[in-house]
């Protein structure tokens, strides 16, 4: 063998076993750091009182209530107090829709007093005319069956219940959803003259549950409200027995002009490439009836713990890590809009954004994705750090609502993936509160997204 | 080649073809079968109703009282009408301590007014002296440190808390649990005249948690009471700044002669081994101030609801599916010791035994044990089937406490792995009820019960 090559074996030797041995330091040092994150979360975490200040303070933190405004000053105080380099308040012009006093649905039926339904209207609903909307009633399984339904001037009612067979309710929740996001609009197509819905939750139970519909250009727009499940049943049952009984619907909404609002920013500069960004974040509106603890206190206090336990346990960010608390999530995205098109005018290189808006409930994975289509593969070789701590999951996704915009500015863009079976119990209604989230399991959530934005600014993806 | 040798070889062929064709068969209906258990679970289960109705009547089910023996006569009806081949109550001696009047703990620090300390006796404390106990008091992290305290006729105060570090609480659970169990008995061996234990939970908070403490024959049997942790922090709080304050503890417990008390069996009868049985179980007791909902009437509805699926798919048993719901597993097993014995005068063969005593949260898994001690990897081969369901965990263990025992008999033992993070904030209190159970989690893990039980019955272990 000439000594050259024999020079080369030798270097490729040392290399080849450079290799894993640099592997093996690395997944040493990841697997202390994560066990590190995960130690600070569950013995010094702020994030529950800082989800029972917010919920307490600042419920109902709808676009253009102050209870929002007070709440983006609160996240910028309280950001400010985690120790970050920086802190923004990004103007977002937010839209501004109100309830106003509390909706009344009733139904009138032969030989009986009439009747309370339990309801809510759906958010951005018109009002009724004043003194209510009567009408008869036509109950439909969904939005295809208004073809064959005679509904013209009457009120619908879409009963589809969430499919309880589906082991993830987020799943269940997309099925359904049509009847609540597009029912009022295309029941309106077919001379509707308003909408009741079957709350989204696989709860059987008197809580009603609101959440946007959206209205179509040149279609009439007209009032909509969610029915309890209860209430949904014993509508059913009755309409059953009489299918000729009426419903009055009285509906107090107002829209208003928009309104100024914020996305609220806290930064970890980077040390090595300040001008590379990954961020992580959730919502901070909620909707009008709802403290929002789960739907998405739960997702902004976890957020912000992130940049907390990366302090904590000391780790200087390679790339700036910011955290953005969005407005308008639930009524308009606004707040995901505004900050993608100003990272666009900025020319902001983002590497990387992770979401959270599912829950504080425990974490079971990651959904990702990126323009290649192979985030989850390539995040998944973290797997092993991350069965210890319960998360198995690494699913193809586009992220979430407020981070998705980002995947065509080719930022890798992901969402934690939180045990789904309690979310829509609470999810819009006046029962998301504080002691429905588990302190420990708000702290595994930050832990978890804290070990994920490490891991992507330590290697990238 | 030789014609028979072609024979043979065609005949191999077909053999070695045939086993894999058949494996896969195997996994397509294993997989329609888990999906018809988990279907029929979330869509016509009884279990939820079936905990509110045993919880509702019969609270406080410990061993010896009134709501016990109805609970026994509850489970037998209720298994009766989920259409059993057979039901038994096999008689169980049980012990029988009652708490009495409600206890009293209370501090005396000098320019203070005495002020009560939220408490609860331990499970077969002995009571106070008439009037009550009075003494200064040592706060100890662990038993370990009663060697080199002076604690002759104090009250020894062990504040070790669960460590929150663990992800598995129950490893936090065990890690403390000495503190309660032998606690009193180590204390009285250095003179101590009484025991304040802090209550085995990982939340802060004003519930007092009880369970069952062991005095040590030829040991003096000292009062012992556990206090709330929001109490054990204001105690120790108030012993720094008062070392020589005094507590005053009042416990009105009693024994009585044990009682007569049944373990319920209702079984499905094998079509091919009928001699050869499978059991799936709970502990129908429950502490005297809890509900039980989560400890472990949510294991019991799981394991009578297993007998329920598997009827309701249509799942005709090769072995005898037995439902066992043993009596006094809070303190003193004599329900599984009853059950085992039995077993063993009998001459019965036990296949398999599966116990759920860890809540009615989300499963994640199973703990196996065999004698060979490979049970885990054998069943493991399983593991793509749960996934879907999130499944994840098979891991080495010994079943449960009531099902352990059979380990002896040659039988394979599994217990149930829920979520673990909110368990022990319920655990042996007055708080562990039904709202705190969620129905789809409830049902799931029945789901994951019955699917496993399926899986034994038709391929072994």
């Amino acid at each position: 063998m000439h000594l050259l090559t024999r020079f080369i074996a030798a270097a490729l030797g040392v290399i080849s076993c450079a290799f894993p041995l640099r592997a093996a330091e690395d997944t040493a040092a990841d697997e202390k750091m994560l066990r590190a994150l995960y130690t600070a979360a569950l013995t010094t975490s702020p994030a529950f009182e800082h989800l029972r200040e917010l919920t307490a303070k600042f419920p109902g933190r709808l676009s253009g209530s102050a209870n929002l405004a007070g709440a983006v000053q609160w996240a910028r105080t309280t950001l400010e107090k985690t120790g970050v380099d920086r802190t923004e308040l990004q103007p977002v012009l937010v839209p501004h829709w109100e309830r106003g006093a509390a909706e009344n649905v009733r139904f009138l039926a032969k030989n009986l007093s009439p009747a309370p339904l339990t309801a809510v209207a759906l958010g951005g609903s018109e009002p009724t005319p004043a003194g209510g909307l009567r009408a008869s009633v036509v109950e439909l399984p969904s939005l295809d069956a208004l073809k064959t339904g005679d509904v013209k001037g009457k009120i619908v009612f879409f009963n589809r219940p969430m499919n309880p067979e589906h082991i993830s309710t987020g799943r269940a929740y997309g099925e359904a959803g049509d009847q609540r996001n597009l029912g009022p609009a295309e029941a309106a197509k077919f001379g509707a003259v308003g909408v009741l819905v079957r709350s989204l939750t696989l709860a059987l139970d008197d809580v009603p549950h609101t959440g946007n519909t959206t209205y179509l250009p040149g279609i009439a727009r007209i009032p909509a409200a969610a029915l309890s499940t209860v209430a949904a049943d014993q509508l059913s049952r009755e309409l059953q027995r009489e299918p000729t009984l009426q419903v009055e619907m009285q509906i107090h909404s107002r829209w208003f002009e928009d309104a100024p609002s914020h996305n609220v920013i806290g930064e970890l500069k980077g040390r090595e490439h300040p001008e590379q960004i990954i961020v992580v974040g959730g919502h901070l509106d909620s909707w009008d009836i709802s403290p929002g603890a789960h739907d998405d206190g739960a997702g902004c206090v976890q957020s912000i713990e992130v940049l907390r336990l990366l302090q904590a346990v000391g780790h200087r960010p390679r790339h700036t890590i910011r955290c953005v608390l969005f407005v308008n999530e639930e009524n308009g995205s606004r707040g995901s809009a505004a900050y993608s098109t100003a990272a666009k005018e900025k020319n902001e290189t983002h590497l990387f954004a992770l979401e959270t808006d599912n829950g504080g409930f425990q974490p079971r994975g990651f959904n990702l994705g990126n323009p290649a289509g192979n985030a989850d593969t390539l995040a998944a070789r973290w797997k092993p750090l991350f069965e210890p701590y319960g998360l198995y999951h690494f699913q193809k996704g586009t992220g979430g609502a407020d981070v998705g915009p980002l995947l065509a500015h080719g930022a890798t863009v992901a969402g934690l993936t939180p045990d789904s079976q309690r979310y829509f119990d609470y999810h819009h209604t006046a029962i998301d509160t504080i002691d429905k989230v588990n302190k420990r399991e708000l702290e595994l959530g930050a832990a978890a997204m804290a070990a994920l934005i490490y891991l992507v600014d330590q290697h990238g993806l």
